[in-house]
Parts: structure tokens; sequence; C-alpha cells
């Protein structure tokens, strides 16, 4: 797609519709009737070879015979016709193309020939293409006031530009939000996305100055390295909120390792979500609930809020939201308090959350939501009103907005009871006060913002890159796939992470045990024995592993026992191996798999037999930078026993987080790894590092690689 | 309270309004307007010395005035007169009462006076009250026709019956849910609940016939155990939709144990709900749209669901959120496969989530639902419907009633973009199909349905008392108390706990080490040593324990070792504990805690270091029936570790389960107990048992008892 591609389907001079239609229900009809009653500034050229002038404009037989090669055809022509207008458009010179038209790739088979076959056109002439099968584009700027849809009516103009994946729900979107107030810069239903993608619209909106937050509907991200690289320098600049479907299809793939089992897109998803910014809206709820406050409201410097109410009830409940998303009640000054005292109704209660009782005024409202926000202990409010009480709804709501303007933090309103027509709700919208009909929604949305605001403070950190034996471990893998097998034995995982200068615990592979006794003199008593060999892929069942073994007797006797019970199991290890025996660790578990839409991703835990069950477990998306890497730490539940809390002691978290960047490095560098798993990572006291005790490294079968 | 107490005051034969009044906006007169324009079936007599009639009605001068003693008087006047009304209800001979005003305990100071001497005076004369501080009553039954509320509108006549702590709340649900289509068949605002409580509200509404179910906005339960009693018999009939307000109050008191870190008062909260089959509604949103579904469609069968749409995206968000909560995706049969694709448009997905397309007509989407519904593998429906599409909405929500009323199965609609005063909306409630403007909160409603059916269907189990050693117990306690201590030794804990049948590890209180080697050789080794004492109270810490001691050899080196490592830090030990060493056990804990609203409460869990981030826990409420304790044990997260899975050993979770009910036993036989921590107890593998490691239990001083 050329450069300016997109500018000339956001902002035509000229359109041509192919498919234009005379019958009211009709899409050719409908997106004609949309542009002109909303007075689109361009010239529009009707294309149908039936009919003379539609909507009072000249009909054009053929692409062929419009005066003009157009900014942007839209093609509605069923399908059967669609290649052939596009190709028409392609010999007129046309470079930019909306195909509202379905039935390509979403309906198998001809389908995909058919888009096939699109694709080869848009790229044989150069052209920009949104869609096939989308329901179209809006751009709302006074210069284009362009609706290029078939909605039933347009939505209100304003700073949120939306991206939708379905477009009858976009569509549906958009009336939904013209009920809430909330306005639109540009609109744009992806369709199947054959060439113009999600990432190419976040990076054409990052710097258009009509798009204050972009809202989406995503079922997937397309290339999700794009994604991430380029998600991550719009949220420097602009929110993205995001509705992502489809977690329930997590996982798919079945099995037994535990990162495999814990792995699945939705988690794969879930990093990308964290390592990007992107706020996810967990609802379609939601979504509107977070594009409200953030299109309203500057973000909060803090975390204190302020709650003023006329009811205690629903006060009550904003409060315990708040406290859920792990907001604080603001603590007011004695000056406040003292303020407040001195004209608060008798029964009122001027500690936050501010009860007024309904038997407050208008005036104690609005002196106790200025006390508020005035006080340097408060960063945002929420401002509850339960309707009936004796003052008039619009009335309180001028109170609000007027008070909220005075002032640079934000106010989010629970209006329990305003339907969207009420007076009350359209004064506060239309003054930039964002309104709830519940309490919790309005404490959710203000989490939304802080975490929006924390994390365009946060350190984006580098990502470092280590001097490895890249050579090295690219023989190991060779040789193994080259003989035919797709697990590294126990001694060709180890060579491999040293390879990356991952450290594991030290280990030889012995024939018999006059070998062993040597190596355990060399490596230092206690260790462990474990028998190995390819009949042996679950050690602790079959018992083949022996651990804390103190002296060379020790070795010899428990040596022979473990040879025994792999002898009367009729299993032939291919040796022993004598591994150094790490007691005082605390177990975590490193891991990745490899996604087929996301490629690898990163697992790190806790570790040891509860990581299934605990899901105590964060993810990262390769590249990581060094602060994505402590984040992963830090992000665990029981994190604060590898930081060292009450007799517990401090682990070495800088190993680590080198650990993680290493292995991300590693799983980058080599896309025949299908899954590694280190489980457990025995994690020492601080300055001594870690060792990876178990390591298990999966290769993709080298005949399945494209 | 009277037996007929709250008959009188939901279905008086007549009234007194104490403090009537002539003026719109006044408590006086909006409570007797509402009376008038509702059209109540009894006699309302006004009462007030300076004016002749209200509302048309003639007006009395004071109660003693009255010509008759009314079943029901509602006081509205000045708190500072409302007792000396009062006073005059009872001398008169009136029952029944509903006191409006406020001023009284919520104010505290005069205001807690008050309510003590208005309490004496309700005693005194034998009446019934709601109040005060409260918004008063409705009882829409065709008989009655009150609306005793000073609510701008009189609700609609329905089945629901709603209980609330909180007035302006209440009236607010009122106003929303008429909104929803939702009627009501009784409303209580219970103020500050002086008398007449949630529990006697509940007693009354259970066998009320006009209340399908029970809606309430709670604050806190009153008397929690009965709570229990009350509501679980209630939800047996009945469904209970509960918010419950103050969940961030939880915990408060800062104490190091980890029970009673992991305590606090909403975890209580929770063990209430789970107890009783109170269904839990997370905010006011929910307690709406649980409301909604319950009020309106049947109970599934079973947890396999149909999604029925005309647009992808929100099909795939309502299968998230299925899948979220439990819920599964229907697997059609082949014959409902076939019949499908006979009609369905050609793009149309007719796998479960059925996407009929925009392109789908109404004769689709009536047949894809009924096909839906008619499966035997199908046990409830969500129907979505986006709309802008080419067919009339009202015309879409007369297919989707219609269709439901065929099938005895539950049916409830997102139907995105209605706003509530819309035609398809009003079209589907006016038909008792729920409609949700989001999908996601279909499929959570659908999940409450699915869980209270499960809840109607599971075994209620039984209170088991053990024959236990109560006075043995008795007296370990009254000598620690005697001795102005309030925490047990470890002997003293061993031996109360064994005289309620809690196994414990054995153990002996040796004072040298030569006892300590005869202990051993009778507990038999291996064992641990611990130094025991008043100055011991972080054992770890101190390094006052050896594990794991194999011979009388290790015992005498590791216990002089031991002896010195205490005289190095100043310690003199009581004593040396011998215990037996349980090494292959899975580490549980159990707790109780002493909740100043609740009293005792349980908690189950994962034990060890983890207990405290893992939060791995479950609770309950004593007393305890054999399957709440069961319930408590399968409901940790890492239940599968003790069933034994993955070559896990089983443990013997039947005696853990009585292990539970004995625990809950002792804790309601003594007051005195504050808080008792049993972490670890190793759980043996089936038959064998458990052992209750380590023990400690806190008392309450005795001069702090009331």
């Amino acid at each position: 797609m050329a450069d300016d591609g997109l500018d000339l389907i956001f902002s035509p001079r000229s359109i041509a519709v192919v498919g234009a239609s005379r019958h009211p229900g009709k899409i050719g009809y409908e997106l004609v009737h949309n542009m002109i009653i909303n007075e689109y500034r361009g010239r529009v050229y009707p294309v149908n070879p039936k009919a003379d002038a539609i909507h009072g404009l000249p009909c054009y037989p053929s692409v062929s015979a419009l005066p003009e090669p157009v900014d942007l055809a839209i093609i509605t022509v069923p399908a059967a016709s669609a290649i052939e207008a596009v190709d028409e458009c392609g010999k007129k010179g046309i470079k930019g193309l909306i195909v509202i038209t379905a039935g390509f790739r979403e309906i198998g088979g001809v389908g995909v020939d058919r888009e096939r076959e699109l694709i080869g056109l848009v790229q044989k002439y150069g052209m920009t293409m949104i869609g096939p099968n989308c329901m179209g584009i809006i751009n709302s700027h006074a210069d284009v006031q362009l609706d290029a849809t078939f909605a039933p009516t347009p939505p209100l103009r304003g700073h949120v530009s939306l991206i939708t994946q379905s477009g009858a729900l976009g569509v549906a979107i958009l009336e939904h939000a013209k009920s809430l107030g909330l306005g639109f810069a540009k609109f744009c239903s992806l369709g199947n996305k054959a060439q113009v993608s999600l990432n190419d619209l976040l990076n054409a909106w990052k710097d258009d100055p009509d798009t204050k937050l972009i809202a989406a509907y995503i079922e997937n991200f397309g290339n999700p390295k794009n994604f991430v690289r380029i998600a991550r320098e719009v949220t420097k600049k602009k929110p993205i909120i995001a509705v992502k479907a489809g977690r329930s299809e997590a996982g798919g793939r079945a099995t037994a390792s535990h990162t495999g089992s814990l792995g699945g897109s939705d988690l794969a998803a879930e990093a990308v979500f964290n390592q990007t910014g992107v706020l996810r809206a967990n609802s379609i709820e939601e979504l509107f609930d977070y594009t409200m406050a953030f299109s309203l409201q500057p973000l909060p410097e803090g975390n204190r809020v302020a709650v003023i109410s006329d009811a205690g009830g629903p006060a009550i409940m904003a409060v315990d939201e708040l406290s859920a998303q792990g907001l604080q009640l603001a603590e007011f000054t004695e000056a406040t308090k003292a303020a407040m005292k001195a004209w608060a109704p008798p029964d009122a209660s001027v500690a936050n959350p501010i009860d007024l009782t309904p038997e407050g005024s208008l005036d104690d409202y609005r002196r106790a939501l200025e006390a508020a926000l005035a006080d340097p202990n408060v960063d945002a409010a929420i401002a509850v009103y339960v309707p009936p009480v004796r003052t008039d709804e619009a009335d309180w709501a001028k109170v609000v907005w007027t008070t909220a303007q005075q002032f640079q933090k934000p106010v989010l309103c629970n209006f329990l009871g305003r339907t969207t027509d009420s007076p009350g709700f359209m004064e506060l919208v239309n003054h930039s006060v964002p309104s709830y009909l519940y309490p919790e929604n309005a404490a959710r949305a203000l989490a939304a913002m802080h975490r929006y605001a924390g994390y365009l403070k946060r350190e984006e950190g580098t990502v470092r890159t280590f001097e490895v034996s890249r050579a090295r471990a690219g023989t190991i893998l060779d040789e193994v796939l080259g003989q035919g097998r797709t697990r590294l034995s126990e001694i060709e995982a180890v060579e491999f992470l040293e390879a990356y200068g991952i450290t594991t615990a030290r280990a030889r592979l012995c024939r018999n045990l006059d070998d062993a006794a040597r190596a355990a003199r060399e490596l230092g008593y206690p260790v462990v024995l474990k028998a190995v060999g390819k009949q042996l892929l679950h050690k602790t069942e079959m018992r083949a592993v022996v651990l804390d073994i103190r002296d060379e007797r020790a070795l010899r006797l428990e040596g022979m026992r473990l040879m025994h019970r792999m002898e009367t199991q009729g299993v032939v290890p291919d040796g022993i191996l004598v591994q150094e025996f790490i007691s005082r660790g605390k177990e975590v578990i490193l891991g990745m798999t490899r996604d087929k839409v996301y490629g690898p991703f990163l697992v790190f835990g806790l570790g040891g037999i509860y990581v299934e069950y605990m899901k105590d477990v964060s993810f990262g998306l390769p590249p990581l930078t060094d602060q994505d890497a402590y984040r992963m730490i830090r992000a665990i539940r029981t994190y604060p026993l590898l930081a060292g809390v009450r007799g517990e002691t401090p682990r070495d978290v800088d190993a680590l987080a080198e650990a993680i960047l290493r292995f991300a490095q590693l799983v980058l560098d080599f896309d025949q790894i299908q899954e590694i798993d280190l489980n457990p990572i025995e994690s020492l006291e601080t300055g001594k590092g870690y060792r990876a005790v178990d390591a298990r490294v999966i290769l993709t079968p080298s005949d399945s690689q494209g």
C-alpha cells in the first residue's frame, strides 16, 4: 500500500460508489444516502448501469465512464462481480478502495481464491484497500464529513477513533455511543483485513490530531510483534482501549508440560496488553465506560480518591470497588475537614466518603465537591447522586460540572436511576463529565485511568543483547534434528542453555558408578543421581532420581539400588547423571511455548508442584526490555518470597531477570524450538545467582517446518 | 414483636400518618399522596393539629383523637416529637409502626438515647416497628395496594420483593427497575433496624405466595447465625439475590497470624453466602441483571448453552464470558446441525455459536432458536441481536419470546444498542424474556441461575456432634486464663485439641536430653526437637527447631547444639519437646478467628509458607454440616493435590473433613478462644489420617469478656 493510501480513503476529494442503488434498504443506497445527508465535502459518483441518477446525483454506467480517477472507490456489487469492478478501478487509476462486498475468505472455498485474486489486483495497481467484507469508514473532520457506512444514523463528532473487526458490532457501538454522548473522529470496519490491518491504522492515527484516543474491538492482532512495536509507540501519545474477543479459545493444544498447560493464546494476548500499555476492556460495557472517562476527563496524578454522595449505599459500593481496584480513599487534610464541618448538615459525614444525606442542599454538594477537589491529598473524585431527593437533577449536574471545571482533576459521576435521555445525564456529558449508571463502573473507569497514568510514567527499559555462543547452540539443535529426534537429552539441554549463559546445575553424564563417584568428587557433595535415557521421560514416576546424596558410600549404595529399579522396570539407561544438589533455593519456573499466532512467549512463576494449580505466573512476549523482565518477576503473587520477607532469604532477582532476558534472546534466535520448560530453577540468595535444575527442550520436527 | 406484627404493617386495614402535611415536597405530604394515587384499599387518617383536611381526607389533631386504633401508624414528625407520638400510638392500642423520622442511632449521641427510648416504648406496648430512619414500605397486592413510601413514582406490580438497608438506594432501585420492566410484590426500607430485621423479613417472605424471589441490599447481617439458619430455609424455596456492601472494610484487625491476616469480615460474609445459597451480586448492576433473569425465566437443567446471533462479535464475547463462568457451549446433535444446514444462509455458521450474519432473515432466526432449544443437548440459550439490520427490532423480539415460550428452558437476550424505551426491549421484557445491553451480562446472569439450580440440588448434609472431653478442654483453658496467660503452651494446645479428637503429632515435653532420648524411643524415630517456652514465640527465626533426627546419637548431638544456641541468645527454655517427625504429608492449614460480628469462622487451605501469598483458602461459618466440610476442602485450588493426581498420593480427605467438623464443634463450645492456627497439618495418605504439627491457640483475656 502507498504511504498516502489511508489519506485517500479517509480524506478523499472524490468517491465512486460501485453498485449504488435507488432502493432504500440496499447497501448501495444507504451508503450514498449517508454521504449526502451528512454533507460530505467532496464529489460523489454513483456507478450503476441501470440508473440515471441516484439521490439527485448523476449516475455512471461503469467505472471506466467516470469523469475522473476518483480518490476512493467503494465496492458494493456482489462478490461475483467485485473482482471485475476492482480491475476496472485499477485500470482507471483509482488508488483508494473500500470493499464492502462479502463472500471472500470468510466463507472458505471459492471465497479464499477470490480474496487471493483481489489481493493480486490491489498489489498490481498499487491500491490501498480496506475490507473486503466490511461496513465502511467514517471521518467526521469538518473538511471531509464522510460517513461511508450503511449505519442507520451518523455518530456524533468527537475525538474517539474506533477500529473494529466486527462490522455489525462496530455500528452498534456507534449507535449506543450516541446515547452516551460519545463523539467520534474516525471509524473503520476492518473486515477481512486482506490488506489494511489494525496495525496500519494504529500507525496512521498515532499522529492524527483529531484522534485523542483509540478504541478497538479486536479478534486477532494479525502480526502480534508489529502490534507490540506500534502499540508501544501509540500508547505513549494517546490511550488505546481495546476489547479482545476469544479469551476462551485459549490454550487449545493439550500438552503435558506445565508451560504448555498454562499457555495459550489469550495468555499471550495478556502479555501483549501488559507490554504495550494498551488498556484491555474485559467487556463491551467496559469499552464504553473507559472510553467515556478517557475522552472526557484528565488523568489522575495519583490514586487518592474522594467520594461525595447524597446517599450512603452507593457511596459504599463505590468505595468497595475503588479498593478492589487498588485505589485509595483519600484522607482529607484537617483544614478541609474543619471547613466542611462549618456548613455541613448535622447528620452528614464529612470524612471520606462524604455523605451529605438527602437533606444536603445543592450548595452543600457544591461546597463539598469543591473542598474535596481543592484538597492537596485528593487526586480524583467520584460524585454519587441518587435522584429521588428534592432537587432537580439537571441543577445538580450543573453544580458538578461547573465545580469540576475549576480543577485539573478527574471527576466521574454515578447517577443511579439516570436513563440516557435524562436531563441530568445530558447536562453532565455535554459538559465533559462522564456519568455512570452504577457506582462500580465509575470506580473501574477511574482505576483504568490511573493504570494508564502509571504506564505513561513507567520506564520502558532497553532490550539488551548478550554475547552468546549462538553457533554452538545451533550445532546442538542441528545434531538433534539430524538424528530425527525432537527432544534434547539432559546433557544436550545443559550445553544448549549454557551456550546462552543460562546457569544450570553442574552435571556430568557417567557410564558407571566409578565414573559417577569421580564426578561427584569433582562437583562436591551433596549430589543428585539420575538415570537418564530415551525411555526415561517421567523420571519421578519411574523413581529414577535420588536426591541429596551426601558421601561416596551413599552414592554407591543408592546407585546400585537405582540401577536395580531400572532393571526391574526393563529400562536400560543411557547413563547416570551426577548433578550438584541445590537444597536451599526457592523454586521458580521459566518456560516458553510457541504459539502459532504470537510466536514464542515466556512464562515465569512460582515453581514446584504448585505451578499447575496456583497459576502464579506472568507472561512476556519477546523481545523483552530489562524492565519487562523485572515486571514479569514482580508480577507474581509470591514475589515477596523472592524479595525476602519475614525471615525469608532475599533471592538473586537480578540474576533471574538476566536469565529471563537471555532466555528471550535464545527463543528468538531459534525458530526450531517448540517448547522449553526450566522447572524448577532454584533461585539462590542475593549475589549467588540461580541454577536451572531440570530442563526440557522440545523442537519442532524438521519436516514440519515451513 | 407479635407474630402477626408484619401483617399489620404490610396489610393494614387502616393507617394513621402522623405528621401528614398539606405541602408537596414534604415527606408527610408525599406519603399520603402516594397512598391516595395508588388507591390503597384501606382507610387513611392524616394526623396534623394544624390542618383540617389533607388530600380530601379529614385530618385529626392527634393520635388520641383518631376514630379507631388503626393497624399501622407511620411516624414522620421530627425526632424531638417522635417519641411522644409513638407513646400516644401505644396508648391508643396501635400495634404496627413505621418510623420514617431520622435522628436516632445514626447520628450518635442524643440519637442513641432516643432510639433506646423508642425501643422501650415499642416493647412496652407490644408493637412491631420498622425503622426508624427509613423510607417506608410497599405492598402491591391487589387487596392492599399500599405505597407507604415517599418515592416519586410507584413501582410496577410483580413478584420480586426488595429489602434494603439504604432507603435512598432502595428507592433508586425501584425507579431504575421500572425502566427495566421489573415488577415488585413488596418493598421494605429497614432503616436502623431497631426492631424488625432483615432476618424477620426473610422469615416472613419465605412463605409469601406473592414473593417469587427476594432481592436485598445488605450492609450487615445483624445476627449472622440467624441469617444463616433462616436464609438456608428460604433459598430452598426461592432465590435470594443480595448485594453486600462493605467488602473493603474487611480485615481491620492487623494480626501477625496467618489465619488472622487472611480473615476479616468480608471473608466471613463470603462463607455465609456459600453456606446459605444466597446469590451474591458483586455490584448493583448484577443485582438488576440477576433479578431480571430469575424473575422472568425458568432455571436451566444443566450448563450447556446455545448462542444464537446475527453478528459474530458479541456472540464471541458471550461465549468468552460463558466459559469464564464455567458454563459450556452446547454441542448440537447431528440432527440439529443437519436440519439447520437445510435452510441457513450460505455464509451462516450453524455450529454453536450460531452466526446467522446480518443476511439472516427473521424466519432464519426463529428456526435457529427453535432448533437450538429443541436440541436435547441444550439447557439454555442466549439470543444475541445487533440492531442495524434490515428488520424491525420489535419483530425480532416477538420471534424470540414466542419461540422461548414453547420450551421450558431459559432464554436470555443481548440486545446491543437497546435503550430502555426501545420497542424491542419492551416487547421482550413484557413477555418475560430478560434483555441485556451487553452480552457478558446475559452470560453472567445465566451462570448465576445455573449456580442456584446446583444449590437446590446439592446435599445440605447434617451437623454431626462428636463425643469429646469438653470438661477436660475447659479445664485447660481455665487454668491458662487463671494464670493470666492468653496463649496455650505447645503441650497444652496438644491436650486441648486431643480432647476434641483432633490428632496432633505425638509429642513429649522433656526436661533434659536423657528424658528426650527416652521419649524418642517411645515415639519412634525420626523425631523433631523443639526448644519451648514463653520466650520462644518465633521458633524458626530463633532456630529452636531441629527436624528429621534419625537416631539417638543425632538426637544427643543436635540437642546439645540446640541448647547452646538458646544459651547464646539468652533464652532459658521451659523444656525440650520431642515430637514425631512427619515427612511425607501434604501441608494444609486449619484456622479459626473470632470476628466481632460473625463470631468464630474457619479457614481451611493450602499450608506452608505459601498460604499468605496464594490465599488458596476456603471459609466456613460454624455450625457446619458434613457436606459443608467437604465443600470447604474441595473449594481450594490445590484440591487435586489432595485428591491425588499425576503421581501425587491421595490424601485422607475423610479424616480432614472430620477434623474440620470437630474443630467447628470446639470453637463453638468455647467463647474464650480468640484464634487458633493449626499450621501445618500434615495430611497423610488415605486411611492414615493427618497430624497437626504446630498449634497456636490464643484466648481472649478473661477481663475483656462481656
